[in-house]
C-alpha cells in the first residue's frame, strides 16, 4: 500500500481525511507534465487538469457557496468553466471542448485547490452539521474522479504511438496462475438489496427492498485474458450469433477485434497498461471489455452476466477480495486463492446484466446534487465491485456504478453467471 | 369492424387464417399510389413495397425454403433483398438504404405475394405438424408489419407539406369527453408474470416466472392530449430538471416541442392523423411520444411509469378495452366508461419503465429464427397493450413490444403508476 | 435519331419548339414505372417527379407569372414544393429532402404540365417581346433536366442490386474500334473566347474576351475504356503521387476503384449502362469519371487536361462530332474517322482544368434569374462539348457546364492535351 | 522591430541565417506555457509541439537524412510522427489527430531540436552545393509555420471563455485613421506574371509567363474594419443574393454574423486579438474573413476581387508598405500615408479571385519535395501580399499564398478591383 494512500484509511477526523483524500488527488497527478493534464482523447474522458479544478468546484459550489458565508470565490468564471452537468448550478462549459483550453494552467489549478482547501479547512473547524454530509459527498465524488483520471490518462496515453508509460512501476508481471473456475450455487427466494444504514451511501444505493431472485450460479472468480483469448480464436468477434444487435453493430462499426488497450505485433498480443506494454498474462483477469463484449463472451461459454441483485446476494458470502489502488498496481492480477466466490471487490469492475435504474421507492435528492444520479437512469448498465483504480476506502457491496454498454475504457470486467 | 379485418378474427382453419390475414395487408395498402410504397422517411422506418415483399420472404424461406422440398423461389436475389435482419440466413441488403429502390415494383411485389401465397396454400392442404408453429410465427410477423406499415406511411406523409391523408374517413372526431383520472391501488407480493399455456406467443414472454411487487397504483386510462398541453405549457420542454439526461440531450438535439405529428398554426395546434390533418382533440390519448417524453411528463405529474411486471399483474382485473384496427379509425379514442383500470389493451402502446431485458431462464429459439427477439434485448424499453393499429387478435396481456427510448412515430403514450 | 427528338430539330416556331421540347421531357419517362419517378439516390440527384414539376415550375413561375395576368396557378403549395435554388422567390423544400416526396403523384404532375402547357400555348399566340427571351431560357433548362433526368435515373437504378435497365435496347453494341490517338498543335497567341453574336446563350458564356494561351497540343479525340484500364492496372487508383491532395483523400474515403458505374465479377469488368450492364468495350469513351480521376489519368500519361480557353480555341477547327441524345444510344461510342479533333462535341463531357469562374466584365442578370449560373462559380470545374445524354439543339462551343471535381454521376470524360 | 526578428534580416551567411530563423521560432514561443503547446483546437490548426518538431524533422529528413551520412536520426518513431503529408517519405500520424498527443514534451522537442540544430551547423561547415537549396526551402518552410504557430494560437485562445492573450503587449491601439479610399487604373494588354531570376521562390510562383488583363482599377488601400460594419449593418449576413452559393451555405451552417474574433457584448463589437480583446477600431483593415466574405463584401460594393494576375501587375507600382511580424505588433495597423496602392504587402493576406492552379508550364520538384505546392492545386484560392504575421525576409511580389474558400483563421482581409 503507498504511504500516501494509506492516510485515507487511516485519517480518523473529517479535517484529517479532507486533507489526505485531496492530497491522493496530488499524488496521483504527480507522474504527469503539465502536456499531459490538457489532452481530452476523447468525448467521454476529460483532461486531467479539468478532474483537478471540477472536484474543487464541487467543494467551492456545494459546501463553501452555501456554507461559508465570506468566502470568496478564486475565480468568477469557474463557476461555469467547472461545472459538468449540473443544470440548476447554471451553464456548463461543453464536455467535448474540455480539451481545447490550456488555461487556467496546471498551475494555476494547484493555486486554486489551495486556496479552496484552506476554506475547507477553516469551515470544518466549526462546521454546521447539515454541511458533513455535504463534505463526505465530495470526497466520495473526488475519490470517483480520481478514478477517472487514472483510466482517462491510460487512454490518452493509449493515443500515442510511443505507447508511454504513466509510471514504470505500475502493472508489475503477476506472480501466480488463476486457479481453476468454479461455481458457487445459491438458492430462489426473497432478497434484500440495497443500502440501509449508518455511514455514507450513495442516493442511488436506495431504497434497502426485496428482490425475488430464482435459483443461480454464479463463477467463483474472474474471466481471465486465457479464457478470453480463446474466445476470441473461436471466432468470438466474427459470429453475429454471439452478439446483441447494438454489441454487432459496434463490432463492425468500431472494428472491435480484441479488448481496448490490447495490441499484435510480431511477438504475439500485448496489453498496454499503466507501466506501458506488457505481455499478455493469461492468468490476469480480462479488463476494458464493454457490455457488449462481455455479454457475447458469456453466451458462448454457454453462461449468462448476473443481474445487480444476484451479484449483491452473492457478495455476502464472499472469499478474498482482489486489489485496489492502494497496492499500487494500476492493474488487475489473478484472483486470490480462496474459497466461495472471490475477487468480488476489486480488481475489475463487473458489467451485470441490469440496466441502471431506479430501485422501488427511490426519490433523488432535491435541488442540484438530485442530479448526482437519477437523470443518468436510461441508456447504461450497471457495474459492481470497484477496480484496481478505485479506493478500498471507496467500495461498497451496495455500490452501484454505471457505463453504456459500449464503453470500454474502465477496467471492467467479467463474471458469468448461470 | 371492417368487413375485412373481421375475417382475420372469424376465419376458422389455417389456411382460411392465411388467407384472411394476408389479405387484410393487401387492404391497408390499398389507398396507397405506387409512389407512396416507395419511400423510406428514415433509417427506421420501411417502404410499404419493402413490408410487402419482406413479410413474403418470411414465409418463402422459414416455411417453404423448410417444408416444401419441390418449391422454386420466386427470383433468386429477393432472399438477400427482402432479408431483415437474420444473418444466420445470408446476406442482407442494408436498411438505411431500402428507400433507394424502385424496383421490383409494387406490380410485381404482388405478384410474388400470389407466388408464395399459392405455394403455402399447397403446402398447408398437408402440411407436417413441425410447419406449423412456422405458419403461425409467419401470421404474427405479418401482423407486426401491418402495424409498421401505417406508422411508416403516417411517419411518411407527415413529412410533406402538403399533409395529405392515407384515407379521408381515418381518425374520425370523438364523441365523448374523457373520464376523470382515477388511482386503483394494488398490494404487494409474488406475481407471475409472463406467457405460460397453449396458443401463440413469442419466445420473449416466457418463461413464466415470479417477481416481487411492492405495493402501487396504476391510472385507470391514459394520459390525455389535454393533459399533457398543461404540462407543454407549464414549460414541460424547458426545464431540464424533469428530464432524464439522455432525453434532455434529444429535446435540444431534436428541437422537440411537442409530440411527434403535433403542429401549431394560427389556429393553435392541430395533430397530423392518418385523415389528414385534425383539430387537437383534448379527450384523446396523447400519442407519438417518445419514453423521455413519457418520463418527463410523469415526473411532471408526480408520478411515475409503470414496471412492466406491474402492468402485466394490473391487466388482469382490467375494466373495457380500447380501439383496434379492426375499428378502421387509425386513431386512438378517448377511454371507455366503466371501472377499473380501462383502456389497458388498445388505443395507444404504453411505455413502462422497463428495459427489455431477458426474463429468467429464457432461451432463444436455435437457428435463424431465435434471431427474433433475444438479439435486441439492449438499449430498448418495452411497451405493453396494442394499439390503435394493432390487429385485436394480435394481442395478448403478455406481449411485449419494445422500442428505443427516443423512438415517436409508433402510436405509443402514457399510463401513470406510483 | 428518335422520331420525337427529331421534332424539337425540326420545330419553325416558338409554339412548335415549346410543344416538342415538353415532349420529348415525356418521351424521356416514358419507360418508367411511377415507382422509379420518386427516388431520390443521393442528394445531388433529383427523383424524375420532382423535374417533371421543376421545369414547369420554372415556366409558371418565370413567364406566365410574368406576363399571363389571368393565370391562375395550378396549386399554392407549387411555388415553394419546386423552386429550386431561387432565393429571390422565395423559399424552398429542402433539396436533399425531395426524395421523401410521394405526392403529388406521378399522373398529378402530368396534370399539372398539360395546365401550365395550355397556358404557354395561350400566350404565345400573343406574348410581348420580352417574355419570348424568358420562354427561350425556359426550354434550355428544361433541355438541361432533360439531360439530369437520364443521369440520375442511371444513378438510381445502378443501386438497385438487380441493375435494371432504362431501355434494353439502350447502350448497343459499338460497331468500330478507336482509331490511334494523335496529336494536333496549337500555336501561342490571344484568342477571343465567349459567345458574341445571335441565337441563344446563358449569360455566364459571356462576355466574349481575350486570353493569352500559350502552344499547346490536343488529343485528338476522347481516352477510351481501354486506355483507363491500363491506368488502373498500373496501379493508378493507389499511387498518390498521381493524385490531387484532395482527389487522393476522395479515393481512401470513397473507397474509388474504378470509374462509377463499373462492376467487377468473375468474367471481368462491366459497365452499368442505361441499358442494364454491358461487357466493357475498351475501344469506347472511358466515362463517369471525376475531375479528380481525369487529372491523375492525365498526370499519368505525361499530359494535362486542357483549359476551356485551349478547348474552346480548338473547336473551331473540329473534326466530325460525336453523338446526342437523339440517336437513342444514351450512351457515348468510339471516335469517328476523319481528321482533327474530333469528337469534341457530343458523347461525354470533357473535363477542362478550369475552374468555373466569372468572365471579365461578366454582370449577372437582374433579379431572380439572376441566380441562375453566378452564383455557383467556386468550388466547381468547367465541363465542355455535352454527352450522349444531351440534346443536340441544346449545345454550343462556347456552352460552359460546371460540376463539383468530385462528381461522377454524369457522362463526364477526359480529353488529353500537353 | 523585435530583436530576434531584425536578426534575420541581418544575417549574412546561411548558418548565421539558419540560426537566426530557428532561433526567433523559439522567440515566439517563449509566451506560452507548456499546456499552450498542446491543444489542437480545431483539424486545420496544428498543436505548437508539433510545430516545433515538424519544422526540424524538415531538416532531418530532407537535408541531414540527404547530405550527412553520418547522422544518426534523434528517434526512430519521429519520421511518422512528424511528417506532414509527404506520401513519398512514407506514413503519417493523421493531422486531426496530432492534439491527442502529450508526448514528447515541449522540453524533448527542444532536444530535437538542439540536436537537429548542431548536426545542421556542422554540415553547414562543408556542405555540398545541392543542399544549399534545400536548407533555403527549409528556412522558408520554417517561417511559413512561425506564421502558422501565431494564427493556430490565436484560433486555441479564442476558444478559451477567459480569452486569455499571447502576449499582453501585442496590438496596441492603432495611432491614425484611416486615409480615404481611392482608386488606380491600369491599362489593358499582355503582362508577364510569375517568378524570374535570382534567389528563392517556391515553384509555384513559376515559370514567368503572359497573361491578358482587361483594363481595370484597384483600391488604394485595404477595406477596413469600419467598412465591413457597414456592409453588416446593411445586413450584410441576411442577404443571399450577395453571396456565393457555397457561401451562403456556410454562412447558415457555421452561423456566421461577422468576422473571425469578432466578439459582441452589451459594450458593442470588440475583437479578439493576440492582446486580448480590444475594442474594434474601425481604421484597422478587416482581418479574418473568408474568401466568401470577401467576395459578399465586394459584390456589396459594387466592386470585385482582384484576380492575381491584376494583384501581381499592381505591385509593381505600390505606395509603402504595411506591417510585418518584425514589428512586433502581432496585428493588422491602418494604411500609411502615401500615394498609388498602399498595404500591398503586409498587414493582411488579400484574396483574389484566382483559384489556385498551376502557372502554364508548371512541373513540380521529383520526389517528394515536389508534394509541396502542386497537389494541393484544387479547392483553394490564391492571397497575396503577407500579414502581420510574416516576416518580411519571406514575402515577394510572386508569393502564392492559397487557402480554402472558408478559412478565416489567417489574417485575410479584402482588397477591392473594378
Amino acid at each position: 500500500m503507498t504511504a500516501v494512500a494509506a492516510q485515507v484509511g487511516r485519517a480518523a477526523g473529517l479535517r484529517e481525511r479532507y486533507a489526505a483524500v485531496r492530497r491522493f488527488t496530488e499524488h496521483l497527478v504527480e507522474p504527469l507534465a503539465p502536456e499531459d493534464c490538457v489532452v481530452q482523447s476523447m468525448p467521454d474522458a476529460s483532461p486531467t487538469r479539468w478532474h483537478l479544478a471540477h472536484t474543487t468546484w464541487f467543494f467551492e459550489t456545494f459546501l463553501l457557496g452555501r456554507y461559508a458565508p465570506d468566502y470568496r470565490p478564486f475565480h468568477p468564471a469557474y463557476a461555469v468553466l467547472f461545472n459538468s452537468y449540473y443544470n440548476q448550478v447554471g451553464e456548463q462549459f461543453p464536455r467535448p471542448r474540455r480539451g481545447l483550453l490550456s488555461r487556467p494552467t496546471v498551475a494555476e489549478m494547484r493555486r486554486y485547490r489551495d486556496h479552496v482547501d484552506a476554506a475547507v479547512d477553516a469551515l470544518l473547524r466549526n462546521a454546521p452539521e447539515e454541511a458533513l454530509p455535504i463534505l463526505e459527498l465530495g470526497l466520495h465524488h473526488e475519490q470517483q474522479h480520481q478514478e477517472l483520471i487514472l483510466t482517462d490518462i491510460k487512454h490518452m496515453l493509449s493515443c500515442n504511438p510511443l505507447l508511454p508509460a504513466y509510471r514504470e512501476d505500475a502493472a508489475p508481471a503477476a506472480s501466480r496462475p488463476a486457479p481453476p473456475l468454479g461455481w458457487v450455487e445459491f438458492p430462489e427466494g426473497i432478497r434484500w438489496i440495497g443500502w440501509e444504514g449508518r455511514g455514507f451511501a450513495f442516493d442511488n444505493e436506495g431504497p434497502r427492498h426485496r428482490v425475488f431472485c430464482h435459483s443461480w450460479a454464479m463463477a467463483d472468480r474472474l474471466v481471465t485474458n486465457g479464457e478470453y483469448l480463446a474466445f476470441m480464436e473461436d471466432g468470438g468477434y466474427r459470429r453475429p450469433e454471439l452478439w446483441l444487435s447494438l454489441g454487432w453493430s459496434a463490432v463492425k462499426a468500431e472494428g472491435w477485434q480484441a479488448p481496448l488497450h490490447w495490441v499484435r505485433d510480431e511477438g504475439g498480443w500485448r496489453e498496454f497498461t499503466l507501466g506501458g506494454p506488457r505481455p499478455l498474462d493469461p492468468a490476469q483477469p480480462v479488463c476494458h471489455v464493454s457490455l457488449f463484449e462481455a455479454d457475447a463472451y458469456a453466451r458462448w461459454a454457454g453462461a449468462r452476466l448476473p443481474s445487480e441483485a444476484e451479484w449483491e446476494s452473492a457478495v455476502a458470502s464472499a472469499g478474498p477480495e482482489g486489489g485496489f489502488v492502494e497496492n499500487g498496481w494500476f492493474h488487475p492480477a489473478p484472483a486470490p486463492e480462496g474459497t466461495g466466490v472471490r475477487q468480488m471487490l476489486g480488481d475489475v469492475w463487473e458489467w451485470t446484466s441490469s440496466s441502471y435504474a431506479a430501485y422501488p421507492g427511490y426519490v433523488p435528492a432535491s435541488g442540484a446534487l438530485g442530479e448526482y444520479n437519477g437523470k443518468f437512469m436510461c441508456g447504461q448498465y450497471v457495474l459492481r465491485g470497484g477496480s484496481c483504480a478505485t479506493s478500498r476506502s471507496h467500495i461498497r457491496a451496495t455500490y452501484r456504478n454505471f457505463f453504456p454498454p459500449d464503453a470500454r475504457w474502465q477496467f471492467s470486467g467479467i463474471r458469468l453467471a448461470r
